[in-house]
Parts: C-alpha cells; structure tokens; sequence
C-alpha cells in the first residue's frame, strides 16, 4: 500500500483528470497505477513526470520494446520490486515470452560479475579513448 | 592500474595462452583487455567466464547489439567506470551514434527516477499478477 | 522476524538494561526496538553505536528534524525497508505531513534521475573546484 | 569531459537557447553546466527536465537550502562525484561551512550502517503500522 | 515465486538431469534450489555458471568455510534477499552460531559506515601506493 | 584532497591529540589517515567511531585477518575506492598475496552475478526457513 496515498482516480479533477485520462489513453491502461496517483499529490509534479515520459518514450527512433528491456534492466540493478513487476508485465504484453526474458537475465548476470570484478579491483580501461574531447 | 598486475599477454603459455588467442578471434581484439589478464591468473576462472561469456553473448535469438545495449544499462546503472568506457566503445563500433546513446540515456535517466519513486515510498504493484505462479 | 533473535527486553540485565533505559529515555520510547536488541548481543557494540548516535544527532547545531529528513532520505536511496519505516514514523511524529513527503520525495525522484544521467556518461564537474585544497 | 560532447552554449539557438538563457537567469549562473548542454542534445528531453526541475525545486513549502542539503545526501548515497560537486558547492554558496558539512556527513554515516544492519539481517519493524492504509 | 517458473527437477533430462545429479552430490544438497533450476532453461547457461562456481569455490588454498562468509558478505551489502538466507543457511550448516554472525555484522555495520563517509567526501586514499604498477 | 580538509595531526591538541595518539600505538600507524583527521572536526564523533572500531574489530573470537577480508569485501561491493586502497593496503601487510586477493575476487565476481539473477527475478527462497522464529 505505500506510505502515501494516491489521489483516487474517481475523484480526480481539473488537471489532474486530464492528465489521467491522457495516460490512460496513451498507455493503454484500463486504471492509473499507483505510481502516477502518488505524483498527482502534487499537480505540477506529476505533469512534469509525464512530460518527460513522453520526450523519453515515444519520441526518438528507438522502438518501445527496446526502451521497456532498458527499463527494466534498470529496474533489476536497482532491485525496484513494482518497477521489475511493472516493466516485465508491459513487456510480456508485447509478447515477450521466458525464453527472452531468461536471455536478457544472463545478460545482466553475467556483466553484474564483470562490474564487481573491475571496480573492486579498480581496473582502469586500456583500449582506446573515450572521451567526447579525445575521439574528436 | 589497478591492484593487481595481469598475465602480459606476450609471456602466456598452455591454456592461457589458447584462451586469449580464442578470445582475440571470436571477439575481433588486437589485444586482450586487462579485465581478462587479469582473470587469467586463475586459468580454471578464466576459461569458466569465458565460457560463461559465449553461453550467455553468442548463443540464443537476441541480437548482439541489443545484448552490448543491455550490458552498458547494466554497466551505467552499476556506476562501472571500466564498464561503460568498454560497452560504450563496442556499442559504438557497431554504428552507435551520439543521437541514439542520448536516447539510451533518457531511459536510463527517467526510470531511475521512478524506481527511486516506488521504492522509497515502499508502493506494491498495483497491477495484474506477475509472478510465474500466479500466471499459469 | 529476522536472522537472528535480539535481547529481550524484560530479561536485559546489567550495561544493556541500563543502555536500554537510557534510550527509552532520550528517544521516547515505549520499548526498544528490534535493531537495537540485536546489537545487545554484544553490548559493547550496542554502547558504542548509542554513543555514536548521540554524537551525531543530538550534539551540534542542525535541528533534529532536518536530521531525520537526512536520514529518512539516507535509508530511502539504499532502499532499506525497515529504515524508511523507522524514520517516516518519526518524521510523521515530529508533525510531518503527506504533502511534505511527497516534496521530499521529489526532491529524491529528481536527482535520482541527474545521479543517473551524469554518472553513466562520466561527466566531470565544470563549475569552480570544490576540493579544501583548491578552495583554500 | 565525457562520453558525449553537449551542445555549446555559443552556438546554441530556438528553444535551446532559451531554455539556456531561462535557467542562467533563474538559477544565478554564469554559464550552462555541461549536464544541462548534454541534455540539450534532445530539446524535448531539456525542457521536460528543467520543467521538472522548477516543479520540485521551486514550488512547495520547503526552504531551497534544505532541498539541496537531500540533493546533497541523494548524490553522496549514489556516489556520484560530479553530483555532489555541483550540490556541495550549491550549499557553500548559501552559507554552509565546513562544520554544518560535518555535521550532515555524520548522520550519512551513521544511518549507513544502520541501514546496512537491518536489511543485512532482514529486520522486520516492529513499531506501529507506517502504511497509509494501516494509519487511515 | 518469481517471474519465471524454472525447470522441474523430477522432468529434467540429458544434460540439465547430469548437472542437478552433479550438483547435489557436490554440495550435499536434497533437491536442486529454484536458482539453479531457473538457469537450467538455457542449459549452457546453466553449465559455464555451475563451472564458474566450482573454479571459484571448490578450487584454491582459503577454505570454504571463509569463501561462504564473503559470499554472505556481498549479499548482504547488495541486500539480497534470497542470497542472505541461502548463505546464511549454509554457514549455520558449517556451524556458524547467532554469536559469530553478529561478529561479522558488526564488520559490515561499521565499514558500511566509513565507506559512506570516504566516498561521501569524495577524500583520496593519502598512504602508501596500492596500485600494481606503483609497488613494483 | 577531498570537500573538507582535516584537522592537522601537527596542531591537535586535547582530547583529539591524545585519540591520535591511541590510534597511531593500536593500529601501527606513521601519522592518522586523512578520513579519521575528517571526523576530528568533531571531537564526539571521532571518538565515538573509534570506540566503534574497537568494539567491532577488537573485540571477540574472529581473527583480526579475517575481519579486513569482510571489510574489503564491503568496500569492493559498495564501490568505495578509499577503502579498497586502505583494507587491500592492510591485508598486504597481514602477508596477503595476489593469489589470495583473486580467490577472493573470484567468490565476490561469482555472487555479484547470483545476487542479481535472483533479485532481478524476485525468486523467493526455498530451502528450510532461516528466520530466528521460525528455527527456535
């Protein structure tokens, strides 16, 4: 249940209803999860989350599958149970099946192990610059 | 430098020595970065990741380059310095643009957002069941 | 409930019951929480942590609610559940509101996101030095 | 430097640059810090950012200087050198010594180790209810 | 349950069937736990992980008794959940008592302490040199 | 250098000096490091992190070589470069070899990558309970 409260869905209005029910047309939802309701304590807040969502998500030419496995690649490092639960479920919507998830899970398990090892040993890169100033 | 010194590449004998030259040919290397040198101090740990490595990098249906997009997110998210410096690079050896690691950033930026979110106000998922349980 | 079973409070005798009354004491306590009976299984690490704790949260001239503010945002970015409770649970004690989480909390969100963004692209800080030496 | 050249402030026009000329006016700067210029490589993504920014910086209740000071614990928690640059020097600007530094550092230090003894022993809290549907 | 059922151990044939009568038989195991049976759907995932940890933990001069107490130890810095019991339960098989856990969590309690001051304050190591390179 | 410059060894005087000095005699010490000359801005602090240390490191069964291998492996699973120079610099002392110091990389390498498989996938463990009320 959260700390907080959401803001009902049901009870919403003004800005925070056209936010919701811009979300839910956009994304496809039958309700606004948690997440959004808790921002909508504060208006502007949760306008400025969305917004972003938007420049982030479905601007560019990266295809949303793609940007949803980057999302909850970044959910699992970071060990966020509603973010794990709430990108493999969208991606199992786009028809993601175990055999791909289990694909992706030895992706980062394995450069997990090679992360450890490099930075415990404080390993400084040898191959070629990186740097924005040294490739140019 | 790091804290320990790796196996020179010039001195490798046995195993060793026919695991770099593995690696150099599978993976397109002029040379063996110090990450693996480094593991080759232990011959049975060094042939053991790199076996891991082609199970989990060459084998299945997912394209390489979206594995190497997965394994820098991994690498990002981890704070890796080495990590990103080497993912980066090979990301940008198969054609990675400014424009499109941009794109990778915002994902990266705006679900670290969300996780901090939900995880610190402790929110349950609110959805359908995601569990493997649960879904059969 | 735990790996490990802490000091019951009824049957606490010596240093650890004289500790125990203390912080019942100076925090307000009704009885002692679980973290700190499990540190009584070693008194000495229970004194030197109650000591510490006093050090740092009641001597200086930081008002003790901004201190727990820290300390809730502390125990929210390591994601320690048992921490955000204890601390949320004093902050609410102190007086503090939903509307007041949720501005920390989006201070939290926000530079979640910044924490993400600079660190994966190994950004160097532009503005005038910050180290003691260089200021000084 | 960076794995990405940003875009330069000199060159910079449209709503770049008056999103660059919004926030040097608003936030007292000289000139735009590179994470900004970086951001500014997807115009969307600059503004979505900077609105946010206002949002939960600007509005609200809370004192600026204590919204910084959880900027500040945010970033030493995530070790991210380049953030608590930029948050620390923010704080100096507005008056914060060594000895207030100090005095935040200990409450980082302390709730770290608590932080890690409880979720290190899998601690369960065991004071009053802290969700919001336990305290309605 | 997890997000994904793993293989049933009374079902497993081949190659999967050998590794799980091989892993049993080395590590005295009952049934094979639900990590190593959710690997076993990419067999050779399954067998570079199941080498790896027999060059790491069975071969060597420190006993294996220190190796579970670092294993132990990296979980509990990376607070996960499932490891902490797993190797937990494997140190109180080799005897581990509530008095020599505490011991150890006390470590860990402390130097999560210093770590978040040193890293916090961004200060250098200022003793001897601790690089390869340097102590040569 | 770091954000804030420590107290001088030259010119502490009083209770900070006689600290020092009890210091540099039990740990065998040339002059005090710089995160310890950090907490002397705050005399309380310093001496109560220092009775901590003792607690913690001096007192028990654990052998005193053991101890730093935990408190390496903390620092190399937080990422927290001082400290892997200061506890890789003590085990060298202690004798520890470049053999020793990669066996334990190894388990560290090795759980870094089960600890995110198992996270990530939200796998509940499934062996016998391991809670202290559930094994009294």
């Amino acid at each position: 249940m959260g700390l907080i409260e959401g803001v009902d869905e049901a009870t919403a209005t003004g800005e925070v209803r056209a936010l919701f029910e811009e979300m839910k047309r956009v994304r496809g939802w039958d309700r606004v999860p948690v997440m959004w309701r808790i921002m909508a304590l504060r208006p502007a807040y949760l306008r400025a989350t969305w917004e972003k969502y938007k420049a982030v998500m479905l601007e560019g030419s990266m295809d949303l599958r793609t940007k949803e496995m980057l999302a909850l690649t970044v959910s699992m490092v970071n060990r966020c149970s509603y973010c794990i639960d709430s990108h493999s479920l969208a991606l199992r919507k786009m028809g993601m099946t175990d055999a791909e998830l289990m694909e992706m899970m030895g992706v980062i398990d394995f450069f997990s192990s090679t992360n450890a090892l490099t930075s415990a040993l404080k390993l400084e890169f040898d191959g070629p610059p990186t740097t924005a100033a040294a490739r140019s």
